[in-house]
């Protein structure tokens, strides 16, 4: 599939791409116990070899995937902060679409590394610094987008509660569609954010 | 260790009962892979035969031990009811409380569970019925003890969301100790239920 001309370095790059987006699919789908670095490159379409040459053990190619989703994540985050609506629906605009990063095939995945890694010392010592990571990544995307001020510690606790609430909603979402009730939680939430933190210091 | 003239029924019970707690154990510590039935029986000191008389399947054992560990823990909670403090702090004792609930071994072993059951429809259907009634149980807890009128729709929402945090929190504590954060993000819940819940119908 890889066309003709194309340089070595994009080879590989895709290569990586295809290994990444198909961990998180197979973690997301099938679990931890099959997430194994011989099904992930049956799973992608490469080789043994070549999967062996980019992740030499399969805690990092776990690792990476993760990483590698998470900036994704993140990156159309960013990008898609101007379709987020001003004014009065904001704030629902926003706890929304922090509460879907947490509903998502990454937050799936994540879910079976971090419940692997509690009871696995090695793995638990790989994750810890992405969790760090992720969550203070996750936390400044919140504040921005919310538009608020996150020196008041009164709003950084209650920005910390909305992600606390989003990773709740998320494990809930796990075994079945939970999408009906968590719209009247993120709904109730929104309106106790606004009712409780300090008017937005820039919302444009 | 069974005292001579136990009888027969009350041995029965105990061995049943050790079991499931060695089940609680072996999943909060080990994890969801290392937990089967030939390992529950070693660590609990019970035969093989013994321990498939009582449970046929891991299923069997690994849903009645979380059904078993939910109902103490619940009988527990009622019978703890007398300790909540009245007055102004009680809803930070009681949040406090619940959130306690999502970080203990129970909650360590039922992640165990739905992670697994994610990626399993047989252990899903299983545990699906499980998730229910633990999650209805929990919400009336909370709204007997933090004595507001769950027929109001914005209470009722407030609690769901207040047991969703609480997951959330339960999930940030499994692979460091996050009781410090913990503390705060519950002081801060608990004075926004304050300020939005109507007042208590009965604290009594």
């Amino acid at each position: 599939m890889v066309a003709p001309r194309e340089p070595k370095q994009d080879r590989s790059r895709a290569t990586r791409q295809r290994l990444l987006e198909a961990t998180i699919e197979s973690l997301a789908e099938q679990g931890w116990g099959p997430t194994t670095v011989g099904h992930v490159a049956e799973r992608a379409g490469v080789s043994r070899g070549a999967t062996q040459h980019h992740f030499p053990t399969r805690e990092d190619l776990i690792t990476a995937a993760l990483d590698y989703m998470f900036d994704t994540r993140m990156g159309d985050a960013v990008a898609e902060e101007g379709d987020l609506p001003t004014g009065a629906e904001r704030t629902e605009a926003v706890v929304a679409r922090l509460v879907e990063y947490y509903t998502g095939p990454m937050f799936k995945a994540a879910l079976q590394v971090w419940t692997a890694a509690s009871s696995d010392p090695d793995l638990r010592a790989r994750v810890l610094p992405l969790e760090d990571k992720f969550g203070r990544a996750a936390h400044r995307t919140a504040v921005r987008h919310l538009g608020v001020d996150d020196a008041d510690p009164r709003t950084h606790r209650l920005v910390q509660a909305t992600l606390d609430l989003a990773r709740g909603l998320g494990l809930a979402d796990v075994l079945s569609d939970d999408s009906r009730r968590r719209g009247e939680i993120v709904k109730a939430w929104a309106a106790v954010l606004d009712a409780s933190l300090p008017l937005p210091t820039a919302a444009s």
